[in-house]
């Protein structure tokens, strides 16, 4: 579909993503046309908005950050002593106005762009895990090479959009500095889009810093570089420095993703309904600020929910219940006209094993049927987030890959029903050989090139390996074929400097060692 | 909700569903009152079901049977001189008419019967393997106890409503007469409803008389005491086999689910649009014939469909083109007014991996999105079907224990927003000790027992085991804890004697053998 033909479509945020939706060719993103999935009703939306309006003007979210306070002061909300704000409907409606609908975020490869918002989709990898893990090691701390090479795998997925984040943390590297680290190898080892640091206001600056050194001060004004993933100190809580860094990227005009951090059940009732009144009362709040901060800022509306397990208190992934929260909060971020952000395949497994097959398709699966435009965790993701799993990475882009295919739909031409062959085969004949079957099946099918289609004869000769074993063995033939893109040595050499020059004075006199590991 | 109201809401079916739906208690059985996912517009379904009446009428269905090409022509089909039987437009709708929009299937025990139709889902166990697979013995042939073994689990899931059919074949029974020894073993190891045998007219007939022997001769004419698995060969064709139990069954007034097995590719077009056509036409000349033999049968619109690799020729199971054609599939089904039969936990993997958790998963949410009356394969599937795990049948019903939960949809009451929670909690407090939660959290979420949630580091102390290993203790223990159902002793005499009597029938001077294995 044309983006046009999408702008129409989307009828009243039209003229939002009219301004913002600077035309720019790319695509191996996916438009998913399919209908979608609506849980609830409108009357049911509108009870759950209005549970989240009463959340925002009696109950109130705290702010825990001075200028902060003064910023949403200043444009009307109500603040009390102890930092909570306050938001009358009124203010509401007119604040999450100013966000767009939809925004692109540029890529250093142009075809990578992303388009967030409407029909589009975005398979962006795991973010966040300390540790590592595949069947040859084990677990262990993650490092600055682990990052690297998840990149590297990201960047050889087709089906995978998006460069991600703090893909793991390179806990080998000093924590005041990996930022700088991370970007750049975000930058050196993919010319996909990537996500900006959010530890603190400083970190967020120097992320701004390194992509007008890549893209232009000027262009990433006009479209952001940046995507920055704000998570919410649920319940009802934002703390200075996921503050200090919405005002560094707002003002930048780099985009957000406003994510309430929620086990129902911890930090939110252990009822649907009433995670979800918070969830979306807590996003609401921090997009109004994002714009308070500075109008226009591109947000999308972000959703991590899932349920604790009440008899240990951890966390559960792959549950019906998060789910279910999925698709409300999917809506809701409709309802509003705002781009949507879930996971991903999660799994509250240790290893690539069929819990982790099973949890991750029951999280996944939904946010397809959901038409979630931004999929963050779309591959790698173990233990609750805190493990990437090598084989589970790639197991994971098996799936993506035929959900590049489910979101094709139906074919209803007349070509589409093949009348003629259903016509020419005789009863109890075969369609093996026919017209219609040779000119299509080159394409006919997704096929998972790491899943077994073999028969079990066929599969104890090829030395019944599982499919985590087979996974292993596909990692490390993928990371032995990578190849690096080329990067512009002048802007290597800027981004270089620019790193060595802030290692400095963050840490004076330490090694300031390259950032290649 | 009561039957009387789910029979109200369905409407233009009304009349035809009251006529069968006798009121008989029951309930595990879970109502799907979640909104179905319709993938497909009317003006589409419209489409499909035009190509379909053109098969029917132009092209036509061959039936190899001399009696039934007798019966089609007596109800006003046209049957050519190759037995190719066509149908007009108005017989195809006058038939349709004729089935039952909702039935109930008798169970031994009663609070066990099955109302399919409507909203009602019923979750049935894999059918058909040839082998048998654990992780200690391997992959072996089925022998009946195996066949008793599945039997037992399948009775003491609370998540599986119905014990099934050939849940695998007992290879170690002569041929000719193991389906006396499995319809026995259903009604001696459980108490659960359960299929006919569908191999040929006198195995039929031997089903309905042990029925008979159980349930009486008059009151299986009012409810029906078997529902059988007629398989269409596709394309096009009923083999005489198939069309004998047909016959036999609805003059017994049993039940019968129509199935088109097809491999798209190989049975039916590659494409998604000409498959579900072929489907939908064959579908509907088993349905038409099955009330042209006896008006009123009880049926289930069946599908069966997946692709084929067209590298090897293997069937590809959990594939993105199956899904969808799955979502027609159900829409069609739900156009005619008639329950939905599919499949179940698929998986192309020889053991309970990754591959086989996410192939399941992607296979079955689908069904519960779609509203599938009757998923049959909904636990122990393997390997293309070729084998039965004993470790993915325990781990599938875990999932079918979340489907359960996720059915139950979302509770908008003012308890389950939990507002007086979310005012009392501090900013960054927790939920963990509110009253709401003490009120809700042991039934708050659903808890899979056999997926481990605990932390890696427990998870190593406990032995590193993964989802297979901990199912292959759980299905040993589960076996071990079985305790059998009691069977009226009167009955299971007359079972054992008529048994007795039929093996010395189809097989003189054998050792008859008592079927307990």
């Amino acid at each position: 579909m044309s983006q046009r033909r999408e702008r129409r479509r989307r009828g009243k945020r039209g003229r939002r993503e009219q301004e913002r939706d600077v035309a720019i060719t790319k695509m191996t993103q996916p438009l998913n046309t399919l209908p979608v999935y609506d849980l609830l009703n409108d009357e049911a939306l509108e009870l759950i908005h209005e549970k989240s309006i009463q959340i925002l003007s009696e109950i109130g979210i705290a702010f825990y950050d001075d200028e902060s306070q003064s910023i949403l002061k200043e444009h009307g909300a109500e603040v009390d002593d102890e930092g909570v704000a306050r938001f009358e409907p009124g203010l509401v409606e007119a604040y999450l106005e100013k966000a767009p609908g939809q925004f692109t975020q540029l890529a250093r490869n142009p075809d990578n762009n992303i388009v967030f918002g409407g029909k589009y989709m975005c398979f962006s990898p795991v973010y966040g895990p300390p540790y590592v893990v595949d069947r040859e090691q084990g677990r262990r701390e993650a490092t600055l090479a682990d990052f690297q090479n998840f990149v590297s795998l990201a960047y050889m997925s087709p089906y995978i959009h998006h460069s991600g984040g703090t893909i793991v943390e390179p806990t080998d590297q000093p924590v005041e500095t990996r930022h700088l680290d991370m970007i750049f190898s975000h930058i050196k080892y993919s010319d996909k889009a990537f996500m900006g640091s959010v530890i603190s206001a400083e970190n967020a600056a120097d992320s701004v810093a390194m992509a007008e050194l890549l893209f232009g001060a000027d262009e990433i004004r006009v479209n952001p570089a940046l995507i920055s993933l704000i998570n919410i100190s649920s319940p009802r809580r934002l703390d200075d420095r996921m503050l200090g860094a919405i005002k560094v990227y707002a003002r930048a005009r780099q985009a957000l993703i406003i994510t309430p951090f929620v086990l129902s059940g911890a930090m939110a009732p252990v009822s649907i309904a009433g995670t979800v009144a918070q969830v979306n009362a807590e996003v609401l709040a921090g997009i109004i600020f994002a714009q308070m901060c500075q109008a226009g800022t591109p947000v999308i509306y972000g959703s991590f929910q899932t349920t604790i397990d009440l008899q240990s208190g951890a966390p559960v992934f792959g549950a019906p219940e998060s789910q279910l929260s999925l698709y409300v909060n999917a809506q809701m971020a409709r309802r509003y006209g705002l781009p949507f952000r879930s996971g991903g395949m999660f799994s509250s497994s240790k290893i690539a094993d069929s819990q982790a097959g099973y949890e991750s398709v029951m999280s996944m699966l939904p946010a397809i049927l959901a038409r979630v435009n931004l999929v963050l965790h779309a591959a790698g993701w173990l233990e609750n987030g805190l493990a990437a799993g090598y084989e589970k990475f790639v197991l994971d882009t098996e799936l993506l890959g035929m959900y590049h295919k489910y979101l094709q739909g139906v074919d209803l031409s007349e070509d589409g029903f093949a009348m003629e062959s259903i016509q020419n085969v005789e009863p109890g004949g075969h369609h093996l050989g026919t017209d219609h079957t040779m000119r299509h099946f080159r394409t006919a099918f997704y096929r998972a090139e790491l899943f077994d289609y073999n028969s079990a004869e066929q599969w104890a000769i090829d030395g019944s390996l599982d499919a985590n074993e087979r996974a292993n063995i596909r990692f490390k033939q993928l990371l032995k074929s990578y190849e690096m893109p080329l990067l512009d040595p002048a802007k290597e050499e800027a981004l270089l400097e620019y790193i060595a020059k802030r290692k400095q004075e963050i840490r004076p006199g330490a090694d300031a060692g390259l950032p290649m590991g």
